[in-house]
This record gives structure tokens, sequence and C-alpha cells, in this order.
């Protein structure tokens, strides 16, 4: 390359002009996006040396924190919205089916295999909450044998892998398949809210921004079926708190259900969950695959 | 706070208004700026989610490669421009002083005060030269007694702190005083080209851009006088390889000096250097400090 000097007005395109080699053209075109972004940033504001000292050393305590169980970087993505961003480009549906969210970090392990109607609550505490929907298809024909994997928070805001010792493994997990109509059904229990990893760089900045660390309840659902594009989401509980100020902003309208108690001996002797129960219902919907 | 939901339309705004809160109004506008740029480029390009994993692994292996001696998120911001646009905007002179550049990472000792006329070449290598200059305020009035701080590579293009045991410390270093005129001089080497660490995530970057690691031959300076703002600066040598390439895009065009070779056995005697010798002449130019 010969390139043209540097100079503050034409920062970034001379900048972009230094990848003119770049053999991949998408790495030439998303560097050369970026460049321009983060200069345009930093013009914006006119970042003053101390505060881009601030910003290297916020970036270089994020890596540190970050090892094999701990991902800040993804952390400081989520916080920021760029993870959710990311998903919803990446997962466009016109609202013909349903919406995703973020994956989040606890999907770590495989869901065990269980069978409809099975109680994934294996430590018995909470309050109980029978969980069914259906799987279709865009015109709503039943996806038979569709796949839907669950997994959830206990009454105090834990995943399974997060509490070894205490809640049992594979505690409020499954995978489940559905019957033929597409539909399936399991006992489990309310799920709450819970606090992102706060104790890191990530943390400090929601401190410092007075921003909560919170997620409002929520229950995880990766739906599939042969020929069909996979939705992986999540179910609120629209009673929940910080349902309008997830930290991680993974709250869709469409994804919120209530969850009423119902109080009926008959009922609940059927289901085999003690009485009153909850329920929450939620139908997925899916796209079927591109064709190449 | 109490939040509009996350959509693609208005990911930054939303994000945005999660800051609020943030006590610090200045953190609340670099952040809001921020989110808006960072939200711009990941709806620019698209992102996928293959990319943004990417993404994530990179900085982590970039906070990973970074330690007490080695800082590879300056590296980036380096390579990126980013340095050399702060630096700048923070250094504005309307061309009415001497231009700066970056500091770079191998300022890391105190350089040994000396005697105008000393050498700094301590290990007796090199094509000898005689650099000199005078330094002075924004009407041309010599400053008396202002402070030079120097320090360059050697002829093979390493500053004395990365080759312990090979080179003496203090090599190619040196805090000098200018006379009543404002004027210094020194004997040296002239200084070499030199890549940049390359052996981390940004020289992965670099390979994969097709961007070389290399700087153009280059000696520092701060210039420093009471009552008058410091300069950082570099003076580069006008035949270097990879002056127009620079990797860190240092350089700028009022800062390249030829080094003339003198064939005189006279001259070189006097100065006391090896016949023939080099010269570089780089006359330095402060502003006057802000008053408040
Ligand atoms: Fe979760
Ligand atoms: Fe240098």
């Amino acid at each position: 390359m010969s390139g043209e000097l540097f100079s503050e007005e034409r920062s970034a395109e001379v900048v972009a002009a230094s990848f003119a080699n770049t053999p991949d053209p998408r790495l030439r075109q998303v560097l050369t996006s970026l460049v321009g972004h983060l200069h345009a940033f930093v013009k914006d504001v006119e970042l003053t040396e101390a505060e881009w000292a601030v910003a290297i050393d916020f970036l270089t305590r994020t890596g540190h924190t970050s090892d094999a169980v701990r991902q800040e970087f993804i952390l400081l993505s989520d916080v920021l919205g760029v993870s959710m961003l990311v998903e919803t480009i990446n997962h466009r549906t016109g609202g013909t089916s349903t919406e995703s969210t973020v994956l989040g970090p606890f999907h770590m392990v495989q869901s065990p295999p269980r069978r409809l109607g099975d109680d994934i609550a294996l430590d018995g505490k909470g309050t109980p909450c029978l969980v069914s929907g259906q799987v279709t298809g865009p015109d709503g024909e039943p996806l038979a044998g569709a796949t839907v994997d669950v997994w959830q928070t206990n009454e105090d805001g834990f995943y399974d892998v997060q509490q070894p010792g205490i809640q049992p493994p594979g505690n409020l997990r499954g995978l489940f398949t559905a019957d033929e109509q597409g539909r399936f059904w399991f006992r489990s229990v309310v799920p709450r809210f819970y606090p992102i990893p706060d104790d890191g760089p990530v943390g400090q900045l929601l401190a410092a921004t007075g921003r909560h660390p919170n997620r409002p309840a929520h229950l995880h659902f990766i739906a599939d079926a042969p020929g069909y594009r996979p939705v992986t989401t999540h179910v609120f509980v629209a009673d929940s708190p910080y349902l309008d100020s997830d930290a991680v902003f993974g709250v869709k309208e469409s994804l919120v259900r209530e969850v009423p108690e119902v109080d009926d001996p008959a009922r609940a002797a059927e289901v085999g969950l003690a009485n009153p129960f909850r329920t929450l219902t939620f139908d997925l919907s899916l796209l079927r695959e591109d064709r190449a």
C-alpha cells in the first residue's frame, strides 16, 4: 500500500485505505465500516487522552476477567444491547413466527431428555407450574415430533450449574419431544428474576451508570423440527419485576405471558401437581428452512 | 428506569435510555454516542452471529495477550488509527507549532540526562549522525533551557529496553537542556524502521488484511519549557521504507526530514564524529500554555 498521510479530517478514509489488500472482501467491508463508525465516535465526543486510557484499561480488565467459565466480553455486548441487535438482525421473522431472543450463557450443558408430563423441578421446591404449548409451522400445521429444549432458574434465581451441590444436575432442564399434534407439556416451578454476574468490569459499568443487573423471570426455549428453522427464545413471566428494564434488553412484547393460578383439586390431581398451581401456555411457530 | 422494549429500529435509543440515570453527564454523553455508533456499525454490515463470535474471541485474546509489559489493546488502537486520532484531536495546533504524534510504548524508562554534544550511541554502532535544532515559542522567541527528551532505535530497529544484555541501558536515549538560544545538539546514529509486536491477535489482524507491521525510521522527541505546552512528536527519516504506510499512522508531512551526508573531515573532527556523517536538523515550536 502507498497511502495518503493521516489527518484529523480524513482519518477514517486513510485507515480504511490500509485495508485495501485484504483478501477476504467481507473482512474488508466489516473493518472499513468499523473504522468509520469508531472514528466518528471519537470525533463526536472529542475523546480525551485520559478517557482513552480509561477505555484501554476497561477493555484489558474485561479480557482478564474472561476465562473458560466466565465471558465478560459477551456480558459487555449484552448490556450494550449488541447481542440482542445481532440476534434480531439474524432472525427477522416479519411477525410470521415466534420471535427470538438471546441464548444467554446458561445453556452450557445438554438438557436431559424427558417424557411429556415429567416434572423438571427435581428438588421439589418452588411454586408448581404446568407449562404447555404447541409447535406449528407458518401455516399453522402441527409439527409432530418437534423438539423443545427448556431451561430456567429455580425460585431463588439460580440455574443448576450455578449451584452445584445445592441443586441436582439437570434440575429445571429438559429436552422434550412433542406429540403427533406438536403439543408438549411438563411440570415445573415459576422461574424468578436474577442478576447477571456483576462482580467484574461490566458490573462496575452498570453501577457507574445507575443501572441494575437484573433480568426479569423467564423460561428459555429452543424449538426445532426437521425442515424448519429452529427458534431460540424465552417466555417471560408477565408480573415479574424488571420486565421493562431487562439488563440485556431481551424482552419482546410477543414473548410475555401471564402465569395464572388454577385452584382445582381434580385438575391438579390429573396433572400431578399440588393444588393450587400456576399455568403457562406458550405456542411456538417456526419458519420453513430457506431453500438454496 | 422504565423503558421502551428493544426493537431493531430503535435499538440505540432504547439502550441509550438505559443510561438516563448516569450521575456523570460526560460518561452518559460518551456511552450514548458509543452505543449509537456501535449499533450503526452492526446494522451497516448486518453482522452475522458467527462474526460476532469471532469478535468476542478476538477481544478476549487481545485482553489475555496484555500484561505488565505488553499492551495489546493499545496496539489495536494504534493499528486502527484511533490512537493517532485521539492524539491529534487533543493537540490541535492550527499549523502554528510543531505537530504532535503518538508517544508509543518505548518511553518506559527515564531518559538519562546528558550534556549538549554527547553521543547517545553508547555501543558505537551504526551510521553516525549529528542531530540539532532549536526550540522556540509561537513568535519565534528562543526558549532558553527548554528540555528535549529523545529516544530511538539502533540500526537493527530495536530500542535498548527490547535488547537487555545486548544494548547498554540508556543506549540511544537522552534528556538534554537547550542553551541560551534554545539550541540543542547531540551525536547519535541514523535510526531504522522496525515492526510493532506482531506475534499476538493484532499481528494476526494485520496478516489477515495484507498489512505489514512496520513503522518508518524515526526519532522520538518530547520538548518542554516552563509556560509552554509540551509537544510529544517524532522526526521521520525522509528516505526510510514505510514512510507512506506507517502501521500506526504516525507520519505527518511536517515531521519528515532529509538526513543528508556531510563529507568534511574538518567538520567531522570538530563535532567528534567519523567522516563522513549524516546530519538531521529538527526545530521545535511550542505553544504557550492555556490560561484559565
Ligand atoms: Fe436466563
Ligand atoms: Fe518508536
